[in-house]
């Protein structure tokens, strides 16, 4: 029994990312294929274009057989902490012998190698860190700096995202001293910043972009998504961007003193003054983002800083909800996916609680996520879908 | 020089206005006439259908010489603490002669009487207060009751919006030990919860209800007061309602806890959790309210509450702020109410800041007042009109 994990948000599902999964079940061979997926909140700082029901239904037509979400303060976190809390979840679950992801390189072997020295920090590789990061670069330019250096070179490697987020994730395995065997493959035809569709195989970026174009995004996704997307965009529930939230963030910020900014997560250095300001003379998420970016402070960033003061993620619940994964949440099974489950609980291989149907019971351990969802489907047009708690009242979608 | 106060929401001003202030300056013959309006959010616990320079606009075209705000604080507290606020600034100036007021009733005298005993509390009133208590009944009921078997009868004077707010500026003038003569006029034509509109004179109620029939409320409201309208809902500035503000009250009560909850203001005995309930089960502020609505709770004082959450007043903000008035706001004035403003100034009558153009410097001292604006704008429909700190922005209206 071969089981390969996969880490995915789906916003949306589109053609590269069922190129992806075909190749991942033709490299690596394998029986099963557990995705770890974002929630209502992805990566970007942004809430997901469907919810994460309709997403993981999406998944499961694709070809995945188990659906675990990513909890929320991993979704919206650094790359780092991303690859950090969805290795975890497959390294907890016992039973995945391999992980596949995508990158521009293609190549494992280089992309280990960074991995290494980033996991275990050599000397040599600290110094030239510290020596760039005293001349005034951000973090990841310096690092990057500091790699090239002591690899004398790394052909740029790390200058694409998914390369970068490739790294993060061996680091990951290295760190939790893990037996995962991992696999890349080349990602085809795009950019992951791209905003222009040029193929039947486009970034989530440029198909979000072109949203209401529908006779274009629908040569870039495979028709079961595109049903699903337009399923819920029918019912009221989406798309959802971080324009249907923007009331409530500035509302949220327009309600904090500068002082109790600060608290939040990731803002530092005067940033709560900043941001206090963009709120009160601007009042689209775009023109916010203006008047707060900075060289330290990207819009990637700033968007991530956004949403941990709309879910109003301090540094202390930060701090407390990011030391570990404590459960695992089943979005969505097929019925090899309901198989899996199963074994995993008859040999007890999960030494935390895996949640399939949520009760009452779990609602200390998923409150983070049940909030983000209730704030996430504020965002929604129809009202009839606004109402809470539906993190411990939706079943998991079972195919 | 005499000078008469009236106290005001003009939400929206109509032919009733008109002619409560008409009758005002012939009943007691004054010179000027000094209004206290509610700002951004009035007193049946809603936001203002347009903002407070609008309305203080059309209080000018009306016939007012000078409209001082009542804050936040006041504006949307109970009928003892709106009166008292509006009172205390009027009687603060130091040139106000008199007040005139409608009434259902239309006669001083036994609103005075009731008045004397709500202020005094003589003991056996007390004791019929305590009695009708113990019974059970809610405070306003148990009031009417004590009253009435003290006075043997009165008439169901208190049965009605008007007396009852009537009677709470008497008592206010009582405490206040005021020189300031009331007056009061008989309201006609309507009664203040009407939602139908029977003739050319109706309830701001009534006109709010039919806001979207024109042809309806022009008939209504005076043609300068309509054209105001016309203006702030063309610019995408109005009409402003709690619906308009629902997905900002519904997160706020989803991001609080029960025990959070119960730090604000007025919020006691479980309904806390009630609140928090009902904001998880619906998503319209209707059902929200028909879910907390209960003997002891009306849906005016929830949507008071509601407007409480939204702001943060907690029990601490509360009696932190209402304590006494420390300031008073000019929110419009012509040239009869300029030279009254310099009258008052250059004999130092007033012993409180007067804001007239505001600064930075009074940031601090109209927080709240800021704070409620810089919310209140993100119900419009035009992002332009949504930057905040208008209340230090903003000039006065100058006629």
């Amino acid at each position: 029994m071969k089981v390969t994990g996969i880490i995915v948000e789906y916003n949306p599902l589109h053609n590269g990312h069922l190129y992806h999964l075909q190749q991942t079940k033709q490299v690596t061979n394998c029986d099963y294929v557990v995705a770890v997926m974002s929630g209502n909140f992805v990566q970007r700082g942004e809430p997901a274009i469907v919810n994460k029901w309709a997403r993981a239904e999406a998944a499961l037509n694709a070809g995945v057989d188990l659906v675990i979400e990513l909890p929320v303060i991993y979704s919206i976190s650094s790359a780092e902490n991303f690859a950090y809390g969805a290795i975890s979840i497959l390294n907890k679950l016992n039973i995945i012998d391999s992980i596949c992801f995508g990158s521009e390189s293609g190549d494992i072997e280089p992309l280990f190698k960074i991995a290494q020295i980033l996991a275990e920090e050599p000397k040599e590789y600290k110094n030239l860190l510290r020596k760039f990061l005293k001349q005034g670069l951000p973090y990841p330019k310096a690092r990057e700096f500091a790699l090239n250096n002591y690899f004398k070179d790394t052909n740029n490697l790390l200058q694409t995202s998914n390369n970068i987020l490739g790294v993060e994730y061996l680091k990951a395995l290295i760190k939790l001293n893990s037996n995962i065997k991992p696999y890349t493959i080349k990602r085809i035809k795009n950019n992951y910043n791209d905003i222009n569709i040029t193929s039947n195989i486009a970034s989530a970026t440029s198909i979000r972009h072109n949203f209401d174009n529908y006779d274009l995004i629908k040569t870039t996704i495979p028709e079961f998504s595109f049903e699903i997307i337009q399923r819920e965009k029918q019912l009221g529930k989406g798309p959802v961007n971080l324009n249907n939230l923007a009331d409530l963030i500035f509302y949220k910020i327009r309600s904090l003193t500068a002082n109790e900014l600060s608290k939040i997560h990731d803002i530092s250095e005067g940033l709560e003054n900043k941001i206090k300001y963009a709120a009160e003379e601007s009042s689209t998420i775009e023109e916010l983002l203006n008047l707060a970016l900075s060289k330290r402070y990207t819009k990637t960033r700033l968007q991530r800083i956004l949403l941990y003061i709309l879910l109003d993620i301090t540094k202390e619940v930060y701090l407390q909800t990011i030391k570990e994964i404590n459960y695992i949440r089943i979005l969505a099974a097929n019925s090899k996916g309901r198989k899996l489950l199963k074994y995993v609980k008859d040999k007890a291989l999960v030494d935390i609680p895996i949640i399939i149907n949520p009760s009452k019971y779990d609602k200390e351990l998923l409150s983070l996520d049940i909030k983000a969802t209730d704030i996430y489907v504020l965002g929604y047009n129809n009202p009839k879908y606004k109402i809470a708690v539906q993190d411990l009242k939706n079943k998991p979608i079972l195919l």
